[in-house]
């Protein structure tokens, strides 16, 4: 059977091996697993959400409130801006879909840093849109504004901090830049780890009601995903101007997120010491990690997420270390589909993170290359 | 900011009235308040289901497992299907939308039932495709091949039982029109409602696993929603031959359905028990319907669903009746929308049925027009 010619060539996300994989591949006890790879919070989501998800699993025969009044009430509020400046999406990811469906037909191009989250590309090039790269492991601000003159491309993409690489852009760049983009142009500013960026320094915070208060073309993403520990409710939203927002909204299937779904984003979001406790404990682990990092002679690059990537030099290759990690349960992300000989690694507890010095400290002494 | 001209003249489906709106707009209790519009199992979902999610909300911060291993070996043992014939949707609506956007581009046309399940057109304006429709309260296939020949759509609509209206096609008949169908035409035979069809009337039974055999052309889909009584946790399911699960696939996000959702689906799987017990009770309740529906001189249409419509002379208005039923605390669905004088309403418990036949009653005696 003929399908649109476009699907054929498209590449498909790859994701973190889920524990069951590596139970079943490898026959390791599931217990023993560490899974590093996702990004998701290892303390796991708040205990009021637990609580209150378990004493309403009678709804789930109910079809979703789909006007989600109740939180969009509490993102509104939480972030001070009006309910139709809100979407909701089956985590962020599906904003990014909507956009990219809203704004590219008929040759549409997308402009983003080289190495940057997977999806962008992905549902742009589904639209049958070209992808516009600025190299560089790091978003460079000045050439995606060169290559912005001189393409012309209808969404641009700034992930802040950037996943996979950790690093992050300080606010008023972001902003500077903006400035500089005429208004038919989308800017989608994908804020997926903006709790931990904005703990950990201020200058990387960013503010979605001022943006889009000055800004009318852009779009800030948010998720629970990460440090509402809720990556596996596919729930997030979208900040824009209302008319983007009414726009995209024509794209947006009616219950695209569960009724448990809205239900533990609404709890979530009123935890907020479970937020800062998450975000206390990541630091003082990630410190860890820097110190592992520099007694090896690991590259990093500065991390304002809930994850770290080790850059190894050309003796180490960063897929066979992290197959060799997998064989003992210890699963990471390697990058070398990113064009980086690299792994990122999600912190997580204490205890799992001893599991990954020892096996990572055993394995570089036995020179993986 | 300008976005795809197709966007701006799309409809957006209309979902039955959420509870909580009833609360906030009329000031009802909640407890007051009987919901029977969307065509939910009223029985909720098997306990085993609720416990096994209520046992798991730990897991909430985990991604899914995205290969859905464990749902996809339930399903292929159910069906007698292979896993890589199956696709695992948001809803089977997901699957509806992936086959839209695989099928329909640059002036592509669909064919369905002038009534029928709004989402087909839905997704397929979205995709920039026109739509042919047979006209009429029931498919008629005659008409439908007709017209397939007229204007070689990409992809035929075939509702089994049909929603909004509750009638259903012959099984044998539905082959028989696959059989002249050309191969590169894709025929999507959406079976929401399929188990209380074949539980009513054997005729009515689509095996999915014969079927696909037979047709290299056709899409089953089958829910979650409906019998299984999950319609809040988002979850549905395609079966085709692999080729067309492959290029289906190409545009699944990662992570389409949650953590929770494939943990439930699994577990309802298991519980036929819970299934064949809401049939029963169902069918027990749908006869009440049909005696108040005779005894107060409404038209039916004979339903192999859990849900009925009622149709109305010209002296009854539906939308009328809609509104006063909403006003006492029960939801129903009006089909005005649809171009019928009808409502459809949803098979409830046996109180909330007292409830809507005592206010239906009352209204109908006070000539609502």
């Amino acid at each position: 059977m003929k399908f649109n010619p476009v699907i054929e060539h498209l590449k498909t996300y790859e994701p973190g091996k889920p524990i069951e994989s590596v139970v079943k591949e490898f026959g390791i006890d599931p217990k023993e697993i560490v899974k590093l790879a996702s990004n998701e919070n290892p303390y796991g989501c708040s205990p009021n959400v637990q609580k209150r998800v378990a004493e309403n699993v009678r709804s789930m025969y109910r079809y979703p409130d789909d006007t989600m009044e109740g939180l969009k009430s509490a993102l509104a509020s939480h972030f001070g801006v009006e309910k139709e400046q809100l979407i909701v999406g089956a985590g962020s990811d599906q904003i990014i879909e909507f956009a990219c469906h809203a704004k590219l037909y008929g040759g549409a191009k997308i402009l983003q840093s080289e190495i940057t989250f997977a999806m962008y590309r992905i549902y742009a090039s589904q639209c049958g849109a070209s992808v516009i790269e600025a190299p560089g492991i790091a978003h460079d601000l000045d050439l995606m504004y060169t290559l912005y003159q001189e393409h012309e491309p209808e969404i641009i993409f700034i992930c802040a901090p950037n996943n996979p690489t950790g690093d992050c852009l300080d606010a008023v760049d972001i902003e500077n830049f903006i400035e500089r983009i005429d208004e038919e142009t989308l800017v989608v500013v994908d804020g997926a780890y903006q709790e931990y960026a904005a703990f950990k320094d201020q200058h990387k915070a960013i503010d979605p009601a001022k943006l889009i208060e000055r800004f009318p073309n852009v779009l800030y993403l948010g998720t629970f995903s990460k440090v509402y520990g809720l990556g596996g409710m596919r729930i997030g939203y979208g900040i824009a101007r209302k008319e983007i927002v009414r726009s995209l909204y024509k794209l947006r299937p009616p219950f695209n997120v569960t009724t448990l779904s809205l239900m533990a984003a609404e709890e979530a979001l009123k935890d907020q010491d479970f937020v800062t406790r998450t975000l206390e404990k990541c630091d003082e682990q990630m410190n860890r990690y820097i110190d592992f990092a520099e007694t090896h002679g690991i590259g990093t690059i500065e991390s304002y997420t809930n994850f770290i990537t080790y850059m190894f030099e050309g003796a180490t290759d960063s897929s066979e270390l992290a197959d060799r990690l997998l064989r003992k349960g210890v699963i990471v992300r390697d990058l070398k589909g990113y064009g980086l000989n690299a792994i990122r690694i999600t912190i997580g507890k204490s205890d799992e993170n001893d599991k990954l010095f020892h096996h990572l400290e055993q394995l570089l002494a036995s020179k993986i290359r």
